[in-house]
């Protein structure tokens, strides 16, 4: 069995932003040289997530209008008695969750034909870290 | 370290259906030969996804309920401007999730004692596909 | 390839809670002897839930508020027909998802600085378990 892990570095310009990361998996995956497994692809942080879903514009504005909808940006959180004002990332990030695993056969990304995989920044203009962690062989 | 994986073919009468497919789990551990690690159950499509609960009908029906209510079937998502009609499917997705994991525990599917795998197909009619792989020994 | 599976029996004093359950992932992995792999935490009930976040009450009570707001409890479920009053906490599970994957790094759970892991008990005052299985080398 092998192992192989990398960390992607994500600082986005926007406080929201959906990021396509299925180059940087693919690259990782080369980069591991496992042919049959399953790859972590992980937030490290609490106020971003991982979705894998359709590269279509109209696709990621309706979930981030879903998410404002069902979690909205608002100062009346508990949390924001910290000081924090990012409460309603925390619950983006619940209802998102934080992490996929990718099926690796054949040493490829064994993804369907319109499966993309996005990072969810939530709270961005910060520097936050994705772990991803292929294992196999 | 052994690796299996096969796909399932669905393809559901009706637009939204909650299909339990624990035994084709079972059948293919079994098929696999793998005795202890981990089954992953993912959606190839973008939206349908994968839940774990009680096969009682009456929890499917609130859940189904609830995904609407969440996430309604309505024209005015921004993707229909591509054509399609389906942008509650890739919410309802969202929300769900798209996988899960089963471990694998002396050769069996290690659920608790109601735990059902279910497909949950969103914008079905058409054949779509799910990948299961086992990894482990 | 090592695989190393334990069980927590959980049994909260509320109905609701969070439980961090974070040292006992700790522990378990440090049981196993892995260093390079993948645990796998998951909810063996279908009314309990595993969450990553930040160990911040104010946090949890958002996240709460929000899961109570989204899945209310209410005694007009269709699955109270059956004679359970715990169709909300199906919802909540649906909406948290019942399971995590830890990375596992150099012999360490490889979370983010703020990461911790929540046991989400929805309807509690009862015996219930969580299985963790730590796959790798």
């Amino acid at each position: 069995m092998k192992a192989h892990t990398e960390y992607l570095w994500m600082n986005t310009a926007k406080r929201r932003e959906y990021v396509n990361i299925t180059d940087e998996c693919a690259r990782i995956l080369k980069q591991s040289g496992i042919r049959e497994g399953m790859m972590l692809v992980s937030a490290m942080h609490i106020t971003a997530a991982i979705w894998v879903n359709d590269n279509e514009p109209g696709i990621i504005q309706d979930a981030d209008d879903m998410l404002e909808r069902l979690a909205p940006f608002n100062p009346s959180y508990r949390h924001h008695l910290t000081g924090e004002d990012n409460g309603d990332a925390h619950l983006k990030n619940l209802l998102t969750h934080h992490q996929v695993i990718i099926p690796i056969t054949a040493g490829q990304l064994d993804l369907g034909p319109w499966q993309t995989v996005f990072y969810c920044e939530f709270d961005g203009r910060r520097r936050k870290r994705v772990v991803i962690k292929v294992m196999g062989e």
